[in-house]
């Protein structure tokens, strides 16, 4: 056996016998090395075995741990019908929409961030003294693709995902949710197929539907996204027209697809001739520094739509949004135009500021440290209270966690009676086309008071016990 | 012959031969009575015919006034093709909203109110007051549908359209483009004709064809809006899905449909069982108080989808629109939500309360006032420096009007010269589906800078004349 591979086997032996036990911290490459008399590149090369098996993660400046999901609590790898459907579920989404954040009790379905972060107060001075002392700049009409100054501070940003854009190349929108609308509508024709992740955003899917478009739901592994084996067998059975990934720190699962996947995926498209919609929304706020490359990074022939938006990283009450067209962007336009004309200027231009300044980076990196723990915490919540076949998917940046429960757990019922003791949660049904996910919600995780989540979880808990007992 | 038709033709005359000039107050109802012995419903009854010949009209509080549009002056009717088609000029509307309004000299292409007025200072301060104290009240998610409050204060505007609206009934947008954008797709198909006026608006022009619709042009009167006639005629020949119409201070023509011709409209709806969407932006800065009905009014079974916003009465950077859908309103919900996600809630918040506190009433009150003598003053400009031939609208309210030149002036070439020379107008081919009107121009009278604008008139006849004799 190679050196790597013995070395790898007997990491692998320790951490199966809880000698590291999840999260710890596994001993440095130079320490390894010295131990075992071995050189620096076998201990790397034995760790990246170990990384490919998922059984321990790198984390950069800090070293090598274990992963926290080792085991089988991972939800399993989903398995949507095989054919395009109609999306349905709109009544579901709008029932949790109408349920106004205001409600008493712990409301952990939504997708929002932290904002009560001091790291934003520039941001909202910027925003008032805009509207105190330069009024008329917010009343016009303007340009109907966004502020010149903020997409060039987009550009900027883009670089750390790996991409080379140009402020031209840019379109900003309200949102994400009309990013995705508008590169929808205009990379497709009404009865089209759409390829998405199962489970996926009830956002996109609805778009999908009001586009009168088609879903085709591709299995999706809860730790590396989309099946690209999946996807290639549905591209040669099925005309798809796109691809729509939210590829990076997902919606609900959290997984980050590799750099691999995410340029085989770029691949497929180029093979198929099709184009990639991609759902960057939550890529800044990766736990991961630098943060994850964008599939737009590998983009050579204007291929690849990217949509993201300032909802998750700042507030979504601000409502920036854009899109990277790429060769798109004339049909983007008309439609961005056709859908809400100009945007508002004021946040843009707070925006701007905002990140010109420094202060946009200081914020997501002040944020990538406050919700990684708050990660940990809640899982841990979940192991202690959950009935203990519960799965919960391993999140590699954002505030939401997705579970998976007993097969006999209706979710949409559960929902009922938890709403009664307070605490609320996205059930399963709304992330599928087709109402499948019963048995799993998803969990926010972004509040900063983690004994009240984890007095939340343990009224969770008891609620699914009971409910499976009523079964 | 019946007395009060001997006095509506002796007025008639005297009319015609300039005892009463254009814009004349004419004798009270009273006086007259009393110089012809005659009672007070024999005056009333000849203003009445006179007012339906269109020679005099009755201006609330003050009494008769000749018409100023008396004489041949007016733009002829309208006789666009006979047949759905494709929206066309995308390339033309996007040239003109890339001119911005920063660019120097005179440019009268945009459709935007004055935005120095003083009526405005307390909306700007309460926003900026709401990013300063309440920064937090802005960054969530918050009601798909709008501000429930914004909502009440509109339902209480809406009564002076003669609209009884509950809260429940309204859906706040992203400006009138977003209404309009989400109307069409919430009552039609892909492949759907929509009947419109000719000339009409290249937004929702632009929003029919983003929609994968056709566009049915029907004849336009210059004063009373659509024909009824023509459009019986088209929806007996075609099968038209819904007819989106501006019959309240139309852009680009100014005109304000009658209250019958508006039921007859609704009528013929109701007839061929089909729905009206009504596009009402300019409906509260008509010069007429209280101001003219809307269709919505007539609208006893939820076929009539009514959009509007605050960009022509306050500002279009505000960026607050609304949609009363009728029976439509779960649709158009699942849309609206589809198409950007619910709006920013800080302008929401400050225009409920420019209404709540009257500011709102008394700003539009002072437009009002502002922009009917800029139009008289743009109307004796066009009339002293144009060439004789000339005809213009008389807009019954807003702030725009609507020039067609000698037939063989081409607007799409004038435009390049007169930009050389710091003048800019919207060419008339936007605001056909197909590129007629070609000369014609719209012209923005908004500033209060008469002088400038008189000047900028000046320029743009020398051009026109220069024109004419180069062909
Ligand atoms: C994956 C994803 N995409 C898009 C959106 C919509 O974002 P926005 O609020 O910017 O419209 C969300 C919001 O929840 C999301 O989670
Ligand atoms: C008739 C008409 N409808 C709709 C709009 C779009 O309005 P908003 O700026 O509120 O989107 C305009 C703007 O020019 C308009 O003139």
């Amino acid at each position: 056996m190679a050196l790597y591979k013995e070395l790898a086997q007997r990491l692998r032996d320790h951490i199966q016998h809880d000698f590291y036990k999840q999260g710890d911290k596994l001993p440095s490459v130079r320490q390894l090395a010295q131990e075992h008399s071995v050189s620096i590149s076998t201990v790397q090369e034995a760790y990246r075995q170990l990384e490919q098996d998922r059984l321990v993660e790198a984390k950069p400046k800090s070293g090598y741990f274990v992963c926290r999901t080792e085991g089988g609590s991972l939800p399993s790898i989903s398995r949507p019908p095989q054919r395009p459907l109609e999306v349905s579920q709109w009544e579901e989404v709008l029932n949790m929409l109408m349920i106004r954040a205001s409600q008493k009790g712990v409301q952990l379905q939504h997708a929002m961030p932290d904002m009560r972060a001091p790291t934003l107060k520039p941001l909202l001075k910027t925003l008032s003294d805009l509207s105190k002392h330069k009024p008329e700049l917010g009343l016009g009409y303007s340009d109907i693709r966004g502020s010149e100054a903020l997409r060039t501070q987009l550009c900027r940003l883009a670089v750390a995902s790996g991409c080379q854009l140009h402020p031209d190349d840019l379109v900003i929108t309200s949102g994400c949710q009309e990013a995705i609308s508008v590169c929808l509508r205009a990379v497709t024709s009404p009865g089209d197929i759409v390829a998405i992740e199962s489970p996926s955003f009830y956002g996109s899917m609805q778009a999908i539907k009001a586009a009168n478009l088609k879903a085709m739901e591709i299995p999706t592994h809860p730790e590396t996204g989309m099946s690209i084996e999946a996807l290639e067998l549905a591209l040669d059975q099925w005309p798809i027209k796109t691809i729509f990934v939210t590829p990076t720190c997902n919606n609900p699962m959290g997984y980050t697809m590799p750099d691999e996947k995410k340029e085989q995926l770029y691949k497929l498209a180029q093979a198929y001739d099709i184009t990639i919609i991609e759902d960057d929304i939550y890529g800044d706020i990766s736990y991961q520094f630098p943060r994850p490359r964008s599939i737009k990074s590998f983009d050579t022939d204007g291929r690849v739509l990217l949509c993201s938006s300032f909802s998750k990283s700042i507030a979504p009450g601000i409502r920036v949004g854009w899109i990277a067209p790429g060769r798109y962007r004339d049909r983007v336009t008309h439609i961005k135009y056709v859908s809400s004309s100009m945007c508002p200027v004021f946040p843009q231009l707070a925006i701007e500021k905002f990140i010109r300044l420094g202060g946009y980076n200081k914020h997501i990196r002040q944020m990538r440290h406050q919700y990684e723990p708050q990660r940990d915490h809640l899982l841990k919540a979940i192991k202690d209270y959950f009935p203990s076949n519960t799965r919960v998917s391993f999140p590699q940046g954002s505030f939401i966690l997705w579970v998976e429960l007993d097969n006999d757990i209706d979710t949409m019922k559960l929902i009922e009676s938890c709403r009664k003791v307070g605490v609320g949660f996205a059930p399963g049904p709304l992330f599928s086309a087709t109402g499948k996910y019963r048995n799993c919600f998803r969990l926010n995780f972004s509040e900063q008071n983690t004994h009240r989540r984890e007095e939340a979880i343990k009224l969770l808990a008891k609620e699914i016990k009971a409910f499976s007992k009523a079964e």
